[in-house]
């Protein structure tokens, strides 16, 4: 078998790529638990049943079903339809989010859980859509959730959360804040609460079709030529977020009940967030933020990097009754995403990744055989032993060829042992980039590269 | 829905079992940078021409399918029995060990990787396996593998590399080794080279049915009364692994080329390990040692606890042609694998895992609200810049319930900030154990927390 592929749409993450993803694994983990998450993992399958309607006819298209095993001849012949055949001979499918796993968690585990439960999740999902630039069919999502806690200082935590994720990765970011009641607000005062939906989808455009784009398609969407002129009036304020909120008020939406309210959870998160850290630096209101998903019921977050053309790395918001779905009802929450694909990408067109990353191992001991080999062992011993990653290669080929490997694996130093550095119990360190070699005792070279 | 489930031989690892689970993972992933091997992750589903054939007609079986996705009614329909209809719709099954998508991977990128390659990988595999106490359809495989280099300082770095992991972990354990070489030769001495497959699987059983057992199915299995004796000969040695080496020359055995080769090999094994290490504690040779897959060719590994009844926690061998059946052959590795589920299960009930494992928020803050409120959201920004885990809860419920929570989450310490403290620019740091109240200046607990 020479034509050895794997399935369209995944990836293997080689060397390169695992150390510089570990390490935003690394760094987004650190900060889950710095701020009390704690670990969560749910199974790759669940069952059809917890997974089918939540996300819509088009997820239950793209999910990926695990075939039963053993016979399954006579259900998929007696099957009527290609829906029912699939039923017949599938009762698990790959997880498609980490949300409802973890809202079937919490409803399992409501008797032994301590509310309000702060969880972290770091998993794969998978999506059966069409592979494209950016888009893959198997993907890691990194959520952090609070549920059974409505206080808004959840909100303002998440976001401490965010832009101490994002400076620890030196990388520049503006997260983007609204909330839903305000956009139901919207929609009350033009007369279209029950449209709510429709309206969020198109403004979710505004993106990519621009503001011309929206109001074509809302007047498309059949909302009348009032409406749009509402909408476009709250499409079109801009400013800082005092002046957006003044704004607000001045157009007359602000007496309405919902909007009120959205603005209101608005400005206490603010003043939260500036009460814990002293400032409300990085943090935007975008009034035209819609996010898509219908489950969320107020704040919404989302994250953009600031030094490139790139969607949200991040997002997430608040909702309100997350695991009523599994009987456990009226239990709010509020969560955030890690887009780790695209932080990654972005990442490394900035070329942020620290250069420890590159390597791991920071030296090779080059091998000659002969009693240097005993001199070797004892040297790659004590080096682990100071917690210095280390490699002695692993046969007395030609010096070019180990050499060779070093510079492939960008190892910074290797160590040389001749017969005449045994006589003298000394080794010679080389400086892989510079060139420069020492000549020194393994004591001293520890404490080198220890440095 | 009430009646909430998660498929059968899977688990949800919720909180206290996910720190633990972390615990071993980073530990073994430590161990594997330090001895300069390199992450790799390949997809959770491999095309089925991949994994099919490799693990013998029983693994084709347990092997985990995916439908695909679209119309398949039609070739279901037209399907003339079970595994005709199997093909038609599926052309994915989720990977079945770590082995074969590594194999593959080798094979894929040949031409850029820097050989020997030493590659670790920790991920999920699947097997539709009855499940049953301690196996599961879902598990985790940790392994460590060295291709394209047959120098025997890599058994010797992998044993290491296993004691310095059980060390860390405070686990008594054995290392066993045998060679392959050494089995195969006495199969050639008794005249049953070409059933060297057949022996071995019932070597393998003595851990469960004791030699008498053994020699019954091999009487069943068809192998003569002389070759009987030879393999009992052979069981029966026992002894350190200088005394055992002698037996086997006394017996005759080494005198067989294939069997003096395997001694040569084990002896250089221990040899190098003891120049690198200073000793060879806590190896022992056990020549009933086989492990069943038929793919090791030298060394065989395997890992058992030694305070607790329980199978091998570890193990791994040397292979001389795995990335063959991938259209690249002659590429000798060694590997080895950790057993998580097994390991996990003996540090709980030897009671082994560290304290701080429990709980990762060192400090719960206590919410009394009003100005209080202010001085606590300080505090926690205070502590998390410290890099100390801390929690506030989210809003000023009653002490005893935000108590209860400290306590369920196995939080050590808890905060009181009431008004008093405020005027006094001081705080009450409440070590939830012992009881003991400080009124203490932030500082002052920030210093208290990380010690």
């Amino acid at each position: 078998m020479s034509n050895v592929s794997i399935p369209k749409g995944t990836r293997d993450f080689g060397p390169e790529v695992m150390r510089k993803r570990n390490y935003l694994f690394a760094v987004i983990r650190n900060a889950f638990i710095q701020y009390g998450f704690e670990p969560l993992e749910t199974p790759a399958m669940e069952n059809i049943e917890t997974l089918t309607g939540k996300y819509g006819d088009e997820g239950d298209k793209l999910m990926f079903r695990i075939l039963n095993n053993g016979e399954i001849l006579e259900k998929a012949k007696s099957s009527e339809n290609n829906n029912a055949l699939i039923k017949n001979v599938s009762e698990k499918a790959l997880r498609y989010d980490l949300t409802i796993p973890f809202a079937r968690y919490v409803a399992m585990n409501r008797g032994t859980l301590a509310f309000p439960f702060r969880r972290y999740q770091m998993q794969a999902v998978w999506r059966a859509d069409r592979p494209q630039k950016g888009r893959f069919r198997e993907f890691y999502q990194c959520d952090a959730d609070i549920v059974g806690s409505n206080a808004l200082l959840n909100e303002a935590e998440l976001i401490a959360l965010y832009l101490d994720v994002f400076r620890t990765l030196n990388l520049n970011v503006e997260i983007r804040l609204n909330n839903r009641k305000i956009l139901a607000g919207l929609a009350n005062c033009i007369g279209a609460a029950d449209r709510l939906t429709d309206m969020t989808i198109l403004i979710d455009k505004l993106d990519k079709i621009e503001l011309s784009g929206v109001m074509q398609e809302l007047e498309k969407a059949a909302f009348t030529a009032e409406q749009c002129e509402k909408i476009q009036a709250y499409l079109s304020i801009s400013g800082d977020w005092k002046t957006q909120l003044t704004r607000l008020r001045e157009i007359g939406l602000a007496s309405d009940e919902m909007v009120a309210k959205g603005i209101a959870e608005f400005e206490e998160v603010m003043t939260l967030y500036r009460l814990m850290v002293g400032n409300n630096d990085g943090i935007v209101l975008d009034l035209t933020l819609a996010r898509g998903l219908n489950y969320y019921t107020g704040t919404i977050i989302e994250v953009k990097a600031k030094d490139v053309a790139m969607g949200s790395i991040g997002g997430g918001g608040r909702y309100d009754d997350l695991t009523g779905i599994f009987g456990f009802p009226n239990m709010s929450g509020v969560g955030i995403s890690f887009g780790l694909d695209r932080i990654y990408a972005v990442m490394d067109e900035l070329n942020l990744f620290p250069q420890e990353v590159v390597s791991a191992t920071k030296v090779l001991l080059i091998q000659f055989g002969g009693i240097a080999e005993s001199v070797c062992l004892n040297a790659i011993r004590q080096l682990r032993l100071n917690g210095i990653p280390a490699e002695i290669y692993p046969s007395a080929e030609k010096i070019k060829k180990q050499m060779e490997y070093a510079n492939k694996k960008q190892i910074p130093f290797v160590v040389l042992i001749g017969d005449e550095e045994v006589a003298q119990s000394k080794l010679i360190l080389k400086n892989m980039q510079s060139g420069d070699q020492q000549l020194l005792t393994l004591e001293e070279m520890i404490q080198a590269l220890k440095n």
